[in-house]
């Protein structure tokens, strides 16, 4: 075209090149398009007959320019877009014209057709240059960075709390090379290396830290969690190993036990001196472990008890520390004095010798390759009538007099055994705040990742960082709120068991299981959503967040599955509502029903629920009504629908089932409810301005993401309308935008040490 | 008690024995419990003072009865129970009287006192018996079994389709010992089997099925999408390392090639004694592969090609058969033709000699351990000015004239490189087609375990099994649904790509990369919750929801990001509205708004957004309506929120920045309104009436699942009111009720061969 005879007698007709190469170089020529311009070059009076001819030549499909032609276009148009500061196709063509002569006037007459056709064709007038310059195009998007507003710090501080001391301790530890990660293909080598670890971890006195001093340790209960938590950065075979030992097989003996298994046992159990299993699961019995069918059948001639499997599908099973490194194990079985059962028991059973070979009667089975956790040795236990003493018998709760009869402070079967489990309930601790900790190394890394990967990008201008994108921001900021939230909620359970009284326990043990299960399913959507967002980086194994995610999924499932535990929490709740509703009088079901019409009046209020003013979405306290009126009010409707089934005559057991969902909900509810409140408590206590407003942010992040996630239910109840909810997803988005902005500061406030961090595509550069 | 001499002179105290008993055994005694109790005592006239001091001795916590009193107290209460027809703690207990005297008249009188008690502490009377009586009780739950309505060979026919003798031959060879499953941990030994597997399939044929018949192929495409469908229920490193051999090297060559890379090639391809590789991906380009950076310069005075790495970040980085076993690769490069950069072509370099030692200029470095895959040889591989033949060009859209010029059929490089890429859609359904096998083989284990496995039950009655429970039917049911929904959409994707014209190409790539997208991000959710249903079991690699799970999860990103391809989708469908809204004379605009308002009078109809009958819920005409509905009303809002920013002078990056979340719903809606389409039409299209109501209710799962996922949405827009959605997941919890029953025949229709199930808890017992 630009050698055409036409154009150097006529160099008007120039004003046609910006828009020829834009439908050429565009990705289809459709055919309304060729009419319109054809319409176009039709209309234009000042054009000859052979003009006309050689433009409509020009947009001929069967006759396309070549790839040649329309570099040498966009040669001649880039030079006329730098001299011009129109934007249009139309500016620019101008340009070109004058480049080449004069603009004749029936040309300038025609600007505004020509303006026309380019917005009739569906392009964008004031970004048509942008094509042809480079670095003039400065979109909003293209320009957020990270900011900092808070001292990272002092944030720090305020999660690290009382345990900072231990808390960098071992970090430091950690941060030997000799903790340095290896390959997890080779179970035996990575098993081995993870035995080393924790007696390396032991020999620093992290593994009797809970015990009393008496039996080596520090009498610090808070400090053992603190650890816990701490080592989760690093490796979680590690973590669960010492978990298994410390934790449950040390626990069991310390809890379950009296003084004599503390002197005989704790110090060598601290000490990694001693390893051992906590044998509870069977492969019929997982999560009804009151079901467990092995027997330790009492002799009081021999004053022997007799442990037994008495068939295959009651063996132990997935049992930590069984398949290799085990020489004892505290093992839970149906305790059978004179014929008559007593229901479950713990008793002490020997499974190796010191050179660890097995011992008669014990016979292991390696679970083998598991999805994650590769480091801890799993596997299935059977006893044949394998014979220990009596003092084996962990007799805090179960006791054989004398006399040879049973004993105990407790006489139910069932309120003993449930409080055998609450003493051990550190456990539904321990694991969420491990848990979360690699959630938060999971955010660390995609965050870091997210805020360096550049991918696209406008036309002309350099590409984006892929977390400025809305996208990536919606799947990444609202697990980052979670994750604070969660931090502050499980610091408030710690503090709660540590100081606990006996009436509290039935509280406590419903915030462990709901918590545990809101924080481990939380950890595994995190990790999910991270592996995805780092794309096939994400996938490789140096990258971290494959053994982040595998190692945790088991977190929904061991130590309580989540969702038995979210029905326990249900229940617990409902027990409350059992007493409220029997113990009411007339008076009482008056005040109660006056109670809930006074919620209907203040809650439900026409302006509240239509009010979209940021002021007021953004108030915790608005947070708060909303999560108080949710769990109320699905607490409240749970109650009634069971009561509604079981007065109809169904069975309860029916009854609970066909309200499974709903129970769940109510679990789901209660957790949510406290962990808003605690974050709330701790923004309260905070003195530093700067971190306290970065919190409020996190906070409000949290509280409608989940009013967002629940917003089916709220429109249903008519708690909020659509212009309510449309305008909280409005600012959902638009905290997630904010909260980018100093997303790497606040992942770089969980001070996790680079070499634990140790992701590749985490480092900055 | 049992011995006390009150009892023996007064029998009719017995009467209080079934509840002393309750609760006690209860969980806890609390003080308001004891309270009712004492106040109970207090007001029976007919007891004497020391009856009544007696008595509250025996509900005293500091002197509880012994663990032997309360088995004797057991003992006595289930011999009255038995005797009685009676079911409260009441009728026990008056039967216990009777066993021992007679009841007094006196006591016959209280009947309606202690009952109102027995209520007052919470019990269910109707149930008390239940506790003292075994095998009496027959719940609902209990007796839930797997029934079956349909013809499982009838429904496998439905499924396989025209594909069904390729998709048995494909299962007759994998059953064969050699493709038996071997662990994962050693990268060598893995690697080394799973190109042993490929080598066996290439030796039946199946490797070059698609190839043309004069180049040892079949010429039969979907042959090959059934194929590797099929191989989907085995290894998932072996589909892939297929999949990069036969389908993105072999097919690279094939569609970007001419007839002399055909013959030189192809061949060898489909025998696979020439391996190979796709190298597209950059590490600093993926998604955004358009940017690759390394060069392709072609220097006429040779006749030849160089191809350069320009620096690290631009190395083809997660290339499969990289690392060990690939002979050559198609190079996608910037080609550049005196000096002039032409845009990304492709061409064949060869990276290794026959005995696979690496040449000259090539560096290939192992991406070593991934999350899953670690079958597959992955690699990342610099060029430093490696030198090929002209030849070599893959020129069927980038030429090379005679003289040395560059050609090509399609001017625009932004254009010829969306061509070349459509040729190469295939890949987007393969992957989707493995997806949902390695979906359907993870619930076929998750649900034949539910099915057996039994946990917890009623009490006095046996366990009940898992997939009995609402939460369980819950959270697997609908992904039952779903993969066959997603069935019969990819058969109908697969479908018209093998009869496409070129016009309909736009719309099949939109097809495909928003299927793509759906089934693996179902696949990556179905596996997770598979995982979490089979709990600890679910952990252990040897039931294989561990590969499942982590093999598959890549397929969220490779073949296109899934958030990146949902994005393209909703571009595609706005391109539609782009020539709606701009070429719309004024009648067309009166049509367009005349159209919306219609659609508002008859689908927001007052009584429809409320009615709650069973027959219209379960209504596919209720369901289309409602997807159509959401499908339009999102992409018109999407495209008047585009609108509404680009006239108000938003840069238009950030414009659909801002609208990012929207759009990603635009391609969901679109993608689920064609799932439910295709699925309506494959049950009218079902002869056979039995199969034919079991997909009928598939179908409504699938539906009012959407529905019940969307409901805040639907809501927010006043389509549906809560009365309604209320009713919808009542009727969800129903469907999945009814599916459970025959989940054990629906899984077992995807006919998946036992040796490739595999999981020992899949295996009926």
């Amino acid at each position: 075209m630009l050698t055409s005879t036409q154009l150097k007698s006529n160099p008007s007709l120039f004003v046609f090149l910006p828009l020829f190469y834009t439908v050429w170089s565009d990705a289809v020529l459709t055919p309304s398009e060729i009419a319109t311009i054809e319409g176009l070059i039709e209309s234009q009076q000042w054009l000859s007959a052979d003009e006309k001819t050689f433009l409509r030549s020009q947009v001929n499909p069967a006759s396309p320019p070549s790839p040649d032609d329309l570099l040498s276009w966009k040669e001649e148009i880039k030079k006329a877009a730098d001299q011009t500061t129109g934007k249009s196709l139309v500016d620019i063509g101008f340009q070109l014209v004058r480049n080449h002569g004069t603009i004749s006037p029936q040309l300038l007459k025609e600007q505004g057709v020509l303006t026309n056709i380019e917005a009739t064709l569906g392009f964008i007038s004031h970004e048509a240059a942008y094509n042809f310059q480079s670095g003039k195009r400065e979109s909003v998007t293209q320009q957020l960075t990270t900011q900092q507003t808070f001292d990272i710090g002092a944030l720090e501080k305020i999660l690290d709390g009382e345990n900072a001391a231990i808390i960098k301790k071992v970090k430091t530890i950690l941060d030997d090379p000799e903790f340095r990660y290896i390959d997890s293909g080779n179970l035996e080598i990575y098993r081995a290396k993870v035995l080393q670890w924790a007696q390396l971890l032991a020999a620093q006195g992290f593994g009797s830290i809970a015990y009393p001093k008496s039996c080596g340790g520090q009498d610090d209960m808070a400090a053992y969690f603190a650890i816990m938590e701490t080592l989760s950065y690093h490796d979680l075979s590690l973590v669960v190993k010492f978990g298994v030992q410390f934790g449950l097989w040390g626990m069991s003996v310390y809890f379950l036990g009296t003084e004599k298994h503390h002197k005989k046992y704790l110090k060598d159990i601290g000490t990694l001196d001693l390893p051992g299993c906590f044998a509870m699961t069977e492969i019929h019995h997982g999560s009804n472990v009151k079901g467990v069918e092995t027997t330790a059948t009492y002799n009081h001639t021999t004053k022997t008890i007799t442990v037994n499997t008495p068939h295959k599908n009651a063996r132990k099973e997935f049992i930590g520390n069984a398949a290799l490194h085990g020489h004892m194990a505290t093992v839970f079985a149906k305790l059978i004095v004179e014929g008559k059962d007593y229901g479950v028991c713990a008793v002490i059973v020997p499974l190796r010798d010191k050179k660890g070979n097995t011992l008669s009667g014990i016979t292991i089975e390696d679970c083998g390759r598991k999805m994650g956790l590769n480091g801890v040795d799993n596997g299935k236990i059977e006893f044949k009538n394998v014979v220990v003493p009596l003092e084996n018998l962990l007799d805090r709760y179960t006791q054989i007099t004398a006399e040879g009869k049973f004993s105990s402070p407790i006489a139910s079967d069932n309120r003993r055994f449930f409080t055998m489990l609450g003493t051990l309930v550190g456990g539904r601790i321990g694991i969420p705040r491990a848990g979360l900790s690699a959630s938060k190394s999971g955010l660390a890394i995609a965050i870091k990742y997210g805020d360096q990967r550049k991918q696209f990008g406008p036309e002309g201008a350099p590409e984006v960082p892929i977390l400025n994108y809305r996208t990536h921001q919606r799947r990444l900021m609202p697990y980052l709120a979670n994750v604070y939230a969660l931090h502050f909620s499980l610091q408030y359970l710690t503090h709660r068991f540590l100081n606990r009284k006996e009436e509290e326990m039935q509280e406590i043990e419903a915030l462990a299981a709901g918590l545990k299960s809101f924080t481990t399913w939380n950890a595994t959507a995190t990790l999910q959503e991270c592996r995805e967002c780092c794309g096939g980086k994400g996938y490789m194994s140096e990258n971290r967040i494959d053994a982040l995610k595998n190692d945790s999924d088991i977190f929904t499932t061991f130590e309580g599955d989540n969702t038995v535990l979210m029905q326990l929490v249900a229940k617990s709740r409902l027990t409350e509502f059992k007493h409220e509703f029997a113990h009411m009088n007339l008076f009482g079901i008056l005040n109660y029903v006056a109670d809930q019409a006074k919620t209907k009046i203040t809650e439900l209020n026409p302006i509240v629920i239509r009010n979209t003013d940021e002021d007021h979405l953004l108030d915790p306290q608005f947070h708060l009504d909303a999560f108080r009126y949710r769990e109320r009010n699905i607490l409240t409707s749970a109650a009634k629908r069971l009561k509604r089934h079981i007065d109809e005559g169904m069975d309860s057991f029916d009854a609970f089932n066909v309200s499974q969902h709903h129970l769940v909900q109510v679990g789901f509810a209660y957790i949510e409810r406290i962990v808003l409140e605690k974050f709330i408590d701790q923004i309260q206590n905070t003195a530093d301005k700067n971190c306290q407003a970065i919190l409020k942010k996190l906070c409000a992040l949290f509280a409608l993401n989940q009013i967002d996630k629940n917003k089916g239910w709220y429109l249903e109840q008519g708690y909020l309308e659509g212009v309510k909810t449309k305008a909280i997803r409005k600012l959902l988005n638009q905290l997630c935008w904010d909260v980018r902005q100093e997303a790497v500061p606040l992942v770089n406030a969980f001070a996790i040490p680079d070499s634990l961090l140790a992701a590749p595509i985490a480092t900055v550069k």
